[in-house]
C-alpha cells in the first residue's frame, strides 16, 4: 500500500501551516538551527560559574565519574575505597540517601557567585549517574526531592541567582546515563530503538526548560550516539521557536557524536578547551578550579587547586581568543561551597572589580599575544573615542619596564595601568611597539596582586 | 484527508493475518478472553500461599499500605512512629536500602511451602509502592537489584519453588502505584493519557511473564481506572495467545474498575472473599494468617495470628463453596519466614497430610453446610466406585455423637474417620440424615487435633 | 615497725561493734554465707523466666557469645556474616546504636510472663559484652541509656513485673567481660590486681541491688578467677546483712572458679543442668526455648524451638528432682518477644493453669521416676489430709491403661486425672504398684494436650 | 587511738628515702614545682600548632562544646540542628561511630605542619566530651580504637611528627568531662570524693605520658575544682621526677581553679590570651584560625578564617611580648586538614621562611611597640656582634617612608629589610628615633606580601 505523492505534499503543507501559526522560525536541522544569531548577552558576560553537584558528591572521591571508575574501569583505588569503607553489597544507589544537602543555602551561594564577577551560572541538573537534582517526573525515586536532599536543588538556585542583578541562570544536562537499563538496551540495539530518549532524557529536558527557564542549556553525554538518536534538533527547534526562553537561550555543541565543534550555539569542543589562538566561532573554556576533578573531592590538597595566578592567566588567554570562561566548583554532599573555592571566587571578583573593563563586553584584538613579551594577552573594546586596547600582563615586568611589540603608538596614545591613577609614560619601541616605564608604585598602591592590565587609547590601527 | 473504507478493510485483513500466523485464538475483549477454559491444575490445587514482601517490610509497621497511611491518610500512629524513630526528612524511598534480605534462603522457603501442602505460590513482585522485587528495566534504582537486597528476589524464588514437585509459581503485580508521578499525571488527566501504563506498568508485566513464566498473574491496584486505561485485555490476549505460559497460566479478575467479580480467570472479588455459599464461577479466598496485615508487622502479638482451628475452618468453608484458598504470610525485611508462620504452615501441612483427600481435586457437593449440626462443611469427589462425600467437622461432637442432616444413607453406606483405621457405625437420622457413634479413641490415636473429616461412600443421591 | 597484738585486738573489736550495730549476721566467708536458709518463696515458685537481651541481640546471629565467636574463636560463620553485611572496620561497639528497643513494652512482656505461670523473672542486666542494660555510672557510654535504647531497660521491667501479683524480679549479671581492658590487665597480672573488680564489676552489682532491689542475683562469668579475686563473699555478706533485699534475696553459685555446685544459694552447676536424680541442695535448671542460643537468633527455624512436649517433660523432670526451672527467651533488638516465644509461654501457662498443683510448692517424692512406665515423673505435696502424690505422665498410656510401679495403694486411695471431673478406677498392680483404667474421654473433655497429671491421695507410705 | 608524733616522723623519713632512691627532685607542691626551670626548647620554638579533633568533629557544627551547647545551654541553634537532621532520641554517643577518619594521613599532616614553620604540635587527645583519641584502658568503648576511627590517632601522629626534624610532639588533655557520671558524682559531693580522678582522668594522663612521651602537656578543663581534687601536683611531680620525658617536658597552668596565671610551666591564662604588653612569666597565646571555633565547623565561610594579615599581626604582637603562639586548626571527621587551613599554614611557613630570624629564639626588646607608628612590633636577638633588633611592620609605610620612635641610631647602625638584598638608608628622627626611606622595590622583588621585618644592627642601647 503506497502513500501517493499528493498525500505527502498535503502533509508537508499542513506541517508548514502549524509551524507558521505557532511562530516557527527554525526547522529541526542544523542548517536552520545554526543560522540563529547568538543572543548577545552571552558574549558580553564572558565569565560563568559551573557547578558540579550530584550523588558523586557523596563519596567525593576520585571524581564525578566515580561510578564508572568503580564498575566499568574497575579503578583499583575506587575499588579499594569501597572495600575499606562500605559493606560488600553497597551500590551506587545507596549513596543517594547520603546526599543530604542540609547546609544548602542558595542565597549564600548566589552572594559568592555575584561577588566573583561571573555573569552566568551553569548548574549540573543531572550528570551521567542519572540522578536529577530537581523533582523530575521521569526519574522517580532517583531525584533530589525523593532521595537525599528532599529539596528542589535546581529551582532553589534558579530563584536565588535571579535575585542578583546581572546573573543569568543556566543548566547542564547529560543526555546519556552510564547505567540506565533503557539506555543500555537502546545501545545494544545499535541505537535503532529510542526508549530511553523518549521516556527519560528528552522529557527531562523539556521539563527543565518549562520549569526553570534556563538561559544556557549545556548539554553533555552525547558522544556515544548521533544527534538523530537523541532527537536533538527537534528539541533545539522547539527551544528556539516555542520555549519560554526562546529569545535569550543559548545551547552548546554537545548534541550527538557528530556535532561537537560543528553545530549548536557556542562551542565547547572538549573539556578545558583553550586553543590559545583566535577562533572563528563563539566558544567557551569549561575548566575547573580543582585541577583533578569537576565534582568535589575530599582528598584534594591545596596543590590541587588553581592559584590565582593560574586563574587570571586562564581568563586572559581565554577571553583574548574570543572565548568565555566557565570556571567550575564542586559543592559538598551537605551543600557547602568550601572556603578555598569561596576564596578563589572572591579573589577573582576582586581582580575583575579592578580589571573588568578589559574583560566584559570586550572583543578580541588584532593580536592575541604580544609579539615580544610572553604572557601578555590582548583584548579590545569600542569606545566613544575609538578603540581601547588592553594588555593583560601576567608577570610583573623586570625592572619595572614593559616592552610590547604589538601595539603601535600615535601622538595621541595614552597608556594607563588600570586601577592606578596616573598616566604612564611610554616610548616607541625599536623597531616598533611601545615601551612603558612603570613608576615606583608603593606596595599599598598596587591595583592588584596578580595580572595587571595596561590600557591603550588612540593606538595606530 | 479521509481514510477510505477500502483502506480500513485492508488494515483489518492485515491484522487478522498477523493474528492467524502468530496463533491468535483470543481477541482483546472480555467476551473472547472470558471464553477460555481455566487450566485445570488450578482448581485441583485448592491451596496456595501468598507472600507479601517489599519495602513495606522494612518499617514492618501497620501494614503494607504504610506509605499511604503515612502520607495520604495521615494516620497518627504512623506519623508518630516516623517521628519517634527517623529524622524529620526521612522519605519512604529511604527505606529502600534497609530492605536487606541478607537471610533470604529461597530453598528454605520452598521447603516450608512444600511441607504446608500448598500447591502454588503467589509472590508479590511489586506492590502499590512501585518497588520491583526483580531487576526491572522499567524501575531503575527502585528495584531489588539496585537497592536493598541486591538480588533478584523473584527469580530466585521461582527457581527454588520449581525444584519442588507439584508446586506452581505465580506472581502478584499491582497495576497502579500510590505515588508514581506519571500515574498521578495520568490520573489528573482523567486517565486520557497513558504515559504510566506505557512506560511502566505494562512493560513490567510483559517483562515478568517473559522472564519468570509465572502460571498465575494475580493483578491488583486496578480499581481507580477502567480496563481500557490499563490496556488489560491486550495484555491478557497476548498472555493467552503468545506468551510462554499461554497454556497453563491463569489470571484473576482485577484488571480495571469494571472487571472485579465479572471478568478474567478466577475471581477474587474482594480481599478475604469467603461467601459461605456456592459460587457459579471459580473463585479464590485470599486471606492472611496475621489477621491485621498482609505484610510483616513487628508489633503483631500472638493473638493477631490465626489459630489452627481458624485456618482449618477457612479451608473447609472455602473449598466447600468452590473456592481456592490463598493463605498469606509476610516475610521480614531481612528475608525470613518467622517461626510462627512456619509453624502454622507446617501444621496446615500435617492436617492436609491426613485430610488432603477431602480437599485436593475435590468438588463442591450438593450441600455445603450440614442442615443440623453447625460448623460442618462438605466436599465430594468422584471415585471409581461412585462419589465420596466428606464432612469436615470443626467442633468435636458432644458425647462422641455426630448428628448430620445432609447425607442420606443406603444399605451400602460406609463411614470412615479419615486417618483412623476402623469403620464407624452409623444409624439413620430421624426424620433423615445420619447419626454416627464415634468409638472411644485413645488420645494418641486421634488423626489430628483440629477439624476431623468423616468420609461417606455410597450415600443416596 | 610492727603492729602490736593489742592493736589488732582493738581493731577486731571495732569491726565487730560496727557489725553488730549495722545488723551483721553473716561474715564474708562461705561457711557463714552457706549457713543462711534460702528464703522459701523461691522453692515454692518453681518456674522462672530467663531473659537474654543485650547488644548481641542486634546481630542476633549465632548466639549471645557472638563477639567472642567472632574475635577469639574466629568462627568462620561469624566472620563471614560480618564480611557480607558490614564494612571491614565495623566493631562490636558499632552494634550499640543499633540496639534500638523502639517496641519495648515492659507491661506487655509482664502480661506474657504472668500468663506463662512463671513466678519470677531473671533479666540479663549485663552479659559478657559488658553493656549494661541500666544507666550505670560505671559503664559510661556503654549502657542502654547513653547508647541504643536510650532507656533504663532494667528499671522499666522491674516496675512492670512488680505490678503483676506473685511475680518476683531478679537479675543476671556477668562478673567478667570478654574484652574489658582492665579485666584483661588483671588477668595478665594473674589476678593479683583488682582494678576491674573495684572500678567496674562490683560497683555495678551494688548499684543494681540498691537501685532495683532484685530478689535473685544470678551471677555468671565467674569461672576464670577465684572468688577472692571477685570479692564475692564481701558482696554476698553485704547483700545478706545490709542490702535492701536482705530478707528475700537469693543468689546462685557462680561466684568464682571454686564455687560452682559448692557455695552460694541455689546451685546452677552448669547450663541446662538437669541431673534426672534427686539433689541434696536446692538447684535450678536454666535452659532455653531456642535450643541453640540464649540470645535471639534470627536464623532459628521452627525446629530450633522446643515443642510443648519437650517443655512439659523438662518441667516434670526438673521439679521431680528438686529443681526450679528457669526457662529462657531472647527478645529482639527492637524490644519484642516474638510470637513463637509468646506461644510457648502461654501454652506453658495453660498447662500450669490445669496442672499447677503438681508443681508449685511441691516437694520431691520418694520416687522421682516410675519403676515400670518410662516418662512418668513424681512430685508430692503435704495436704490437710496427708500427702498427695502426682504422677506426670508424658506419653498417653497405650490403650488407655496406665501401669505404675512406684505408688502403692490402700483401701482409701483415690486417683484423679487433674483437670477431669470424675475419679478414676484403679487396681493393684502385680506384684505391686497401681494400674489405672482411663475411661474414654471425648477429645473436647481432655484436660490438656501434653503431659497429664494423675493425682493420688492416701497412698501407702 | 592516736598516731604518735614519732610514728609520723618515721613515716616522713621513709617517704623521703623513697624519693631520694627514685631520683626525686621536686615535691608535689607548687613552690617546688614552680621552681623548675623551663626546658629551653619551648621558648626558642615560638610557634606551635594546636589541633582540635574529636567526636565534636562529626556534627562539626557550632563548636567543640557542641554537646554542652545542646544539652546544658540548650542553644536553640544546636537543638534545631539536631531536630532537623537526626531522629529524636539520637545521643552524642551516637556520633561516635560516625567519627570515621578514613582519610587520616598523619604523614601528610606532618608535611603541612613542617612547612608551616611551627616547631611543636599540641594534639587534643581528649576534650571535655571524654572520648579518648587513643585506645585508653580507662575509656573502654569510648575511644578511637573501639569506636569510629578504629585507629590510635595519637600514636600515629606522634610517630609522623617525630619524623620531621625540629618538630616536638605535645598533647592536650581535659581533666574534667562534661557528663561523666563519676565526675558529676564527685561534683555533687563537693569534690570530697575523687572517684573520677582516680579511675579515669589521672590514669589516662599517666597512660598518655608513658605511651606517647609528649613534651608538652596542655591541661584543660580544670576550672571547676581545685588542684587538690585533681591530684595535679602529684602528677606533675611524677612528670618532672620520674616520667620518660622528665627532662624536656613542659606543662601549662591549667591544673585547678586556683592555678591559672599562677602555677605550672608556661601560662595560658585564658583562651586567646594576648596581653599586648610584656609579661614576667613565659606565656602562650592559644588562638584559632577559624575565629569562631576550635573544632572544625562546616558552616564557617571564608570570613570566619583569619586573613594572613591577621595571622602575621598575631605572631608579631605575641612574640614581641614574650609569648609563644599556638595556632589552631580543626580537622574534619574523616581525617582531613581542609585546604583553607593548609593554605594559611603554608603561607605562614612562607612568611617565617623569610622572616623567621625575627621570631625563632628571639627575645623581647626594651620596647614592644613603636612609640610613633602604630602596628610596629619589636623583637631582638643576641648575635656575635651585639644585639639585633627587629621591627615587624604590619602596614606598608605611606609613601615608602617608615618613621620609628623607639630605636635610636648610632654611627654604626645598619638597617635591612629582611629578605631584600640592599641595605636601607636612614636618618635620625626628630627629636629621636629613626626614619627610613624605602627605595622603590619592583613588585616581584618584595620579600613578602604581609608584615615586613626591618632589622637594625648596632643600635644605641
Amino acid at each position: 500500500m503506497a502513500v501517493s505523492l499528493h498525500h505527502l505534499a498535503l502533509l508537508l503543507f499542513i506541517c508548514t501551516c502549524i509551524g507558521l501559526i505557532s511562530g516557527t522560525k527554525y526547522t529541526p536541522d542544523w542548517a536552520s538551527l545554526d543560522s540563529r544569531p547568538l543572543p548577545p548577552w552571552y558574549d558580553e558576560a564572558k565569565i560563568g560559574i559551573f557547578i558540579h553537584w550530584g550523588v558523586f558528591s557523596v563519596p567525593s572521591y576520585m571524581n564525578e565519574w566515580f561510578w564508572y571508575d568503580w564498575k566499568t574501569f574497575k579503578n583499583p583505588s575506587v575499588i579499594n575505597f569501597m572495600k575499606q569503607n562500605y559493606p560488600p553489597d553497597f551500590t551506587y544507589a545507596d549513596f543517594g540517601p547520603k546526599f543530604t544537602a542540609e547546609f544548602y543555602n542558595p542565597d549564600q551561594w548566589a552572594d559568592i557567585f555575584s561577588a566573583s564577577g561571573a555573569k552566568y551560572i551553569v548548574l549540573v541538573t543531572k550528570h551521567h549517574e542519572g540522578f536529577t537534582n530537581w523533582p523530575s517526573k521521569y526519574s522517580w525515586n532517583w531525584n533530589a526531592m525523593d532521595v537525599g536532599p528532599k529539596k528542589d536543588l535546581v529551582g532553589e538556585l534558579a530563584t536565588a541567582v535571579r535575585k542578583k542583578p546581572g546573573l543569568h541562570f543556566g543548566i547542564y544536562h547529560s543526555l546519556f546515563e552510564f547505567y540506565h537499563p533503557l539506555y543500555l538496551n537502546d545501545k545494544a540495539n545499535g541505537y535503532r530503538t529510542q526508549d530511553f530518549v523518549k521516556s527519560k532524557t528528552m522529557p527531562e529536558l523539556y521539563e527543565l526548560v518549562n520549569n526553570y527557564k534556563p538561559e544556557v542549556i549545556w548539554s553533555d553525554g552525547d558522544w556515544e550516539a548521533p544527534d538523530t538518536y537523541w532527537n536533538s534538533t527537534e528539541f533545539i527547534a522547539w527551544l528556539y521557536n516555542e520555549s519560554p526562553v526562546k529569545d535569550t537561550v543559548l545551547v552548546n555543541d554537545r548534541w550527538g557524536s557528530n556535532t561537537r565543534c560543528a553545530h549548536g550555539g557556542f562551542w565547547n569542543c572538549h573539556d578545558k578547551f583553550n586553543p590559545g589562538v583566535l577562533q572563528k566561532h563563539k566558544w567557551e573554556n569549561a575548566m575547573t578550579i580543582d585541577k583533578g576533578s569537576w565534582g568535589y573531592r575530599r582528598t584534594s590538597q591545596l596543590n590541587s587547586y588553581l592559584t590565582m595566578e593560574e586563574v587570571v592567566k586562564t581568563i586572559a588567554s581565554t577571553v583574548s581568543c574570543g572565548g568565555n570562561l566557565l570556571i567550575n566548583i564542586g559543592p559538598t554532599h551537605d551543600g557547602r561551597v568550601i572556603p578555598i573555592f569561596e576564596e578563589r571566587l572572591r579573589q577573582m571578583g576582586q581582580w575583575l572589580g579592578v580589571n573588568g573593563e578589559a574583560i566584559y563586553s570586550s572583543k578580541p584584538w588584532t593580536h592575541q599575544n604580544d609579539t615580544i613579551t610572553p604572557n601578555v594577552w590582548y583584548t579590545s573594546k569600542k569606545t566613544v573615542n575609538g578603540t581601547a586596547v588592553y594588555a593583560i600582563v601576567l608577570n610583573w615586568p623586570k625592572n619595572n619596564e614593559l616592552i610590547l611589540g604589538a601595539p603601535v603608538g600615535t601622538s595621541g596614545t595614552v597608556v594607563n595601568l588600570v586601577g592606578y591613577a596616573d598616566k604612564l609614560s611610554w616610548t616607541p619601541g625599536n623597531p616598533s611597539g611601545i615601551t612603558i616605564q612603570i613608576p615606583p608604585i608603593p606596595f599599598n598602591k598596587m591595583p592588584c596582586e596578580w595580572g595587571w592590565v595596561f590600557k591603550f587609547s588612540n593606538l595606530q590601527f
